[in-house]
């Protein structure tokens, strides 16, 4: 195992009805003035964003709104944001919503108090100041409300790009699963999808001797596995909705991760697919990750068949190990169709003659100098040819 | 899933050489003035306590010591603690040791701010206010360094009785492996037992729909059983020590029980043991445990046939799961013993005469009323039933 550090600060407030407690998380946590800010309407129509602000105002707490975040969050609104912080002269901000709204707010939070350009962090710069963030949750998916990260894509190039630091680690997170029960069967599968790829780019590892975080890895991939499907088929099912919410928050603030390399070439892989496409992030990765684990299988058969007999079931073939873990692949992949994830280029909305473009951006673009360097480096080559898998 | 909150803001510092960080992580968390508080020798003529002292005076941080804290920690010392911080102004207390000095220190850091009786805390009131404290981990076991939790002895009348309050969570940990390298193959294995007993205890719940934390429990589980006897054989064998330090603190720092009931029987039953016998906590556990399952066990068989088939490797009868139920304890107290933990009241230093006056400690004593309430509620009668099982 490696030297590492471990920090998560976050108050985690869950169950049914801690909405509204928004209020008085705020105040505790030292907000005075407060941008809500959040995607469409459907936090408007469904009351949530009513019951937020009751909270606010039983506290005395004034606030201003920003709504139109929308998925695959855009620098354009984070901007605004910051200048909205600045003349208002917010000093909390609560997202009211999934990964995209809670992104987007870290992006405000940290712009706000910095004097240069906010897409610095995005370009490698650590963020190590930021006014105060608070979420309520809507989606399991991204783990933001529990992580120091941020994704951002920049319309200009529509470079889609990631910033760290702890200090955007959120304050306090509202985790009511009852929220999620209005999301509709795709929206639920691409948040199972998203938190199982933070599992794998995890489990992904050139690290020796981390039988701790494997298990951990293992039991929440396990949990996914059993409860992801419940959810997807009855909408409504409370405690399904709830476990999954859970393992959510613990695959991404890095508990079952640390100590260990990490992989994220599916993740960079499938940023290029839904900044092009707009595409749903999880329903990129339900396409991305089984052709990349193809790809990169034999760098370590032994790893992958370890997740195929622990966590798909398989039974482990002792004379020909790469049988297994291929056989773990193709039941992941069979898991995320059966979900009602798309399977291919075509029905995610990509298209073919697209890749030179995908693969240029992916290994050239902002920053990067021809290649991704994670379980296994990957160039040009090797990129178009993972791409073409997707086909 | 039951409504919750989980708060772990303790900032981990994990691996080799780590602890001559210590100084520079007392300075980020506001010291100015520290009490270094330790237990034996052993500190000191491992050089250890030279190491931490060393990284203090880099950071020009005044220090005072208070050595002398045993296993099953004191409250003698404890008020000691108080006055001294008291009477130097001391504002942060670094614990260099395991389970027994940072439940110490956490008592002083508590005591040193309390207007009354440290005592109080332990008889029930909630800790809300503590001096800052920080800890270098030199054994595996307690958790500890990653809760809210304290346990200390009074010695008038032997009550051995535990304090909760997120404000004695400490500020940092350090977690270096290598420092647990030097305990012998009993003190390891007693660790690794109170690790396991943490995770059962958590396990035996009686609330529905919790899979996520019954995967991360058994992945625990798992991990304790892989590294354990590793660990216990070649006491040098870095990687299980780090993958059983990490284990050790997410079985306790609660991520892996939010939401659910949990048990703490065996905990208070095996309280009374070590308080009056002055046996290690986790040698304690390995009698007790065995005992308490096989008396509950018809609780809830279907949730010890589960344990039984995920962690022990259990075939499942599905005509008899309570033979599989059986089977899982069989294994777990084979486990036990494997590792070199003691079987019975004879190999712990117990007496079959003392089990009345056992008994009515520990139902009766120190603010009980009878019986104990965990997975199962608990009576005199059954506390003796029990006792007698451990003969």
């Amino acid at each position: 195992m490696e030297n590492f550090t471990f920090y998560s600060p976050t108050f985690f407030v869950f169950g049914k009805q801690t909405e509204n407690e928004a209020g008085s998380y705020v105040k505790q946590f030292g907000g005075s003035k407060v941008l809500i800010h959040y995607g469409g309407n459907s936090a408007k129509r469904s009351g949530l964003l009513d019951r937020v602000i009751n909270s606010l105002k039983k506290e005395n707490i004034p606030y201003i709104e920003l709504g139109g975040v929308k998925p695959n969050p855009r620098s354009g609104l984070v901007y605004e944001g910051i200048d909205l912080c600045r003349r208002e002269k917010v000093d909390f901000i609560l997202a009211v919503g999934g990964g995209s709204v809670i992104d987007s707010s870290k992006a405000i939070a940290a712009g706000t108090v910095y004097d240069g350009d906010f897409w610095d962090f995005y370009s490698g710069k650590l963020i190590e100041k930021a006014l105060p963030v608070g979420t309520v949750l809507t989606i399991s998916a991204a783990g933001s409300e529990g992580s120091p990260d941020s994704v951002i894509t920049k319309e200009e190039g529509m470079f889609k790009r990631g910033a760290t630091g702890n200090a955007i680690r959120p304050k306090f997170s509202i985790l009511n699963p009852e929220l999620t029960q209005t999301l509709p069967p795709f929206q639920t599968a691409a948040g199972i999808t998203d938190i199982m790829a933070h599992l794998y780019e995890r489990y992904l590892t050139n690290t020796k001797d981390v039988e701790v975080t494997d298990r951990l890895i293992e039991a929440l991939l396990l949990t996914m596995k059993q409860e992801g499907p419940k959810a997807v088929k009855d909408p409504n099912n409370y405690e399904a909705r709830a476990n999954i919410m859970w393992a959510g928050m613990m695959a991404h603030n890095n508990s079952c991760g640390v100590g260990r390399s990490q992989d994220w070439n599916s993740h960079d892989i499938e940023h290029e697919l839904s900044a092009l496409y707009d595409c749903a992030h999880g329903a990129g990765l339900a396409v991305t990750m089984p052709a990349v684990f193809t790809y990169v299988m034999n760098h370590d058969v032994m790893r992958f068949a370890k997740v195929a007999v622990r966590v798909w079931g398989c039974q482990m073939d002792f004379d020909h190990p790469e049988n297994t873990a291929l056989e773990g692949i193709e039941a992941f992949r069979h898991f995320l169709i059966s979900i009602g994830m798309p399977k291919n280029f075509d029905e995610l909305g990509a298209k073919e003659e697209d890749i030179p473009k995908l693969v240029d951006v992916l290994c050239n673009g902002n920053g990067r100098t021809g290649s991704l360097n994670g379980f296994v480096k990957l160039d040009e080559k090797d990129c178009t040819e993972i791409y073409r898998m997707m086909i």
